[in-house]
């Protein structure tokens, strides 16, 4: 594919994040940067939490000569594995591992978000103002942001961050499945204010660029509206459009659906681990595929509920059943995904999550049970606690005051 | 539970039907006679479709004094056990299991239709006329009634050649796990003309029943309205409202919800196996979660348009994500259902589907192969087949002419 438009410009792609999905969709963005050469710049960047990394003996990159630790992105950049976080999966040669978040993130247009939702904020700050003021992002983020009794998607906080667009990349994607090119599907949503295309003049440098602002009305997810000023990107660059994302993220086994619907491919993310979390729980205690599908009815309803109540100024429900993000994701997140094999073992072995957590991810943390934390906190304070029985039934055996065998009652309508 | 009135007669429940699937359903209802004795009367019948069996030696109804083939009622009925198609399930003393199909189904005023589809339509022309007039149905059979461009509900199909109102359950319901009590839901449909509360004096004998018949309008899949004479119950009987429905098949591992739409339950549970077939192969072929999260929101989103193509007098479209039925059994089905197995075991063992079948079902024969055979028919004859590519990438595998490995690029829109 390509466009159809000489540009002058070509958009630079930085991923922020370097876990497994992280390193996955690098890989991907990667592969596309060096088929479309009239779109992207080759070269991709992606920030990389330093650390020190051994190769282990089984990684084909192991060297007998050159043991000890290493640094994880002289690691990656030399041999083209991240052996900590994807191991055995080969990365592009055209990704580029960086240490500096300030400098992997410098002049690039898109910019892909992909790191535990924990860190998000912290990173943001980091790097506000020195990016370009007409990048655009993607939330590869599961969860929801969650401050004091509001709840905002993460698209939404890196982008009031920012001062930046940004839409969210969530679907049925089990990270190292992906990686080894297994085919899947993925939603894309993508809904900015129709400003890119109206800029008629290009504008030759970056700086002169605050005179380039479209203001446009941002409806929040209370139904608030307010003015918000974006950057208009210079009409030197192909235009950020659901073609180009495509193009960007589609990949022959990986195949994208764009959609507008940002809320609801970020809550789905988000609260699919929730359920996830029951759905391993209920089979970790052996009661088979009727028990989990059951749990899993209830835990659709409960998100599309979720989205209906506190997200309904831009909500699309059938973003929860048409689209990879929604019911698929969900379906996949409860066979193979960590959070539900962490609830599993929990109960099989006997043993608090965080053990579990501990001894299976190797150094990463479950989203789900902090997005259960916090999305039962956000209820709390909205007094509707009891309107998501399944959400609230997560905390409460998360924090010990329920017991799995007491979900069937406490769901039941 | 009780009703609130007292009445004269109570409800005889007949289930027509003994697979494994049957003989769980039996086990409910049976259990439910028992404990609700105002209700019903404590002998559930059911039809067994006399064979010769061998009591296994793994069975602990086993009896080394008493080898060589005995008659699958009298082992049934003289130790609780149907050790062909149900074995090691204790099935409730009350339960009668009858080899006469006329017989078992005589003066009950419900009866539970419960066998392979390919079968329903000779069951009921046997039973033609021999029923009580005002006998109310309820229809487990997974399937969808072809026949020329037509297709029916097998509710419909029942209703129709024994001049009774019948309705219908389906849900995520693996049999072999609702046997052993494990928690699951499901969705019973029952819609009925309002006409069983509205007869003022009770039909003292069932032969003066023909004083008592209500007309109404019938509207049917294809939108046509028809008269349709309906016997009323007689109001001796406590009336089958969907709370009856509710103590009839409620467990405490078993919960059930009963809503109206009869054609999106039904359809559910037909169309769920034909995408089962693809998820099977999908999981077969080493894919992964991922992949078989695809196929199975393609196939979510086939059933949703089958049931607004065809069905759309009548339909709820929440019903296939909102109840156990719909979502949910298309989950556990291409989890732990046997067109789900099967089709895994054919593309891992390279062998024939039918070959799987022999080995694997014990004499018992796959619905999801004999739907997509009957759903290509009738889209073939409107017309549509490349209106659902999944349903049809489905038939052509199973004819031949197409391979696994085509699935993903044919599906993608």
């Amino acid at each position: 594919m390509g466009s159809i438009a000489p540009y002058q410009r070509k958009h630079k792609i930085t991923v922020v994040g370097s876990g497994n999905w992280g390193c996955a969709i690098a890989k991907i963005v990667a592969e596309n940067a060096a088929s479309n050469p009239d779109l992207f710049e080759e070269k991709v960047e992606m920030w990389v939490f330093e650390e020190n990394v051994e190769v282990p003996q089984t990684s084909k990159n192991y060297n007998a000569s050159n043991t000890g630790p290493q640094k994880l992105t002289e690691v990656i950049n030399n041999v083209h594995e991240n052996v900590k976080y994807l191991p055995g999966i080969q990365l592009p040669v055209n990704l580029h591992a960086n240490p500096s978040l300030e400098d992997a993130v410098k002049d690039s247009t898109l910019l892909i978000f992909n790191l535990p939702h924990q860190f998000i904020i912290k990173t943001c700050e980091q790097i506000k103002g020195k990016i370009l003021p007409y990048a655009r992002g993607i939330s590869c983020i599961k969860g929801v942001d969650v401050n004091g009794t509001g709840i905002h998607l993460f698209s939404e906080t890196i982008g009031r961050i920012l001062g930046i667009y940004c839409g969210a990349l969530s679907g049925a994607n089990i990270a190292n499945e992906v990686a080894q090119e297994k085919w899947s599907e993925t939603s894309v949503a993508y809904d900015p204010p129709h400003m890119d295309s109206q800029v008629p003049t290009p504008q030759r440098s970056p700086s002169s660029s605050t005179a380039n602002l479209v203001e446009f009305q941002h409806k929040d997810t209370s139904g608030q509206i307010s003015e918000v000023k974006l950057q208009a990107l210079p009409s030197e660059y192909p235009p950020v459009d659901h073609a180009v994302l495509k193009t960007l993220f589609h990949r022959p086994y990986f195949h994208v659906r764009v959609v507008n619907d940002v809320a609801g491919v970020s809550i789905s993310g988000a609260l699919k681990n929730v359920v996830a979390l029951a759905a391993g729980w209920v089979v970790g205690m052996g009661w088979g595929d009727n028990a989990k599908a059951a749990i899993m009815r209830v835990g659709l309803m409960e998100m599309v509920k979720f989205g209906d109540t506190f997200f309904s100024a831009t909500i699309d429900n059938r973003t929860f059943t048409d689209e990879s993000a929604g019911v698929a994701d969900l379906i996949t997140s409860s066979s193979g995904g960590r959070n539900f094999r962490c609830a599993k073992y929990s109960v099989e072995r006997n043993q608090p999550i965080e053990e579990i957590e501990r001894t299976e991810l190797n150094g990463q943390k479950l989203q789900g049970t902090l997005t259960a934390v916090e999305v039962n906190s956000f209820l709390k304070n909205q007094g509707m606690e009891h309107e998501f029985p399944l959400f609230t039934a997560v905390f409460r055996i998360l924090e010990g005051t329920m017991k799995v065998e007491e979900i069937p009652s406490y769901i039941e309508r």
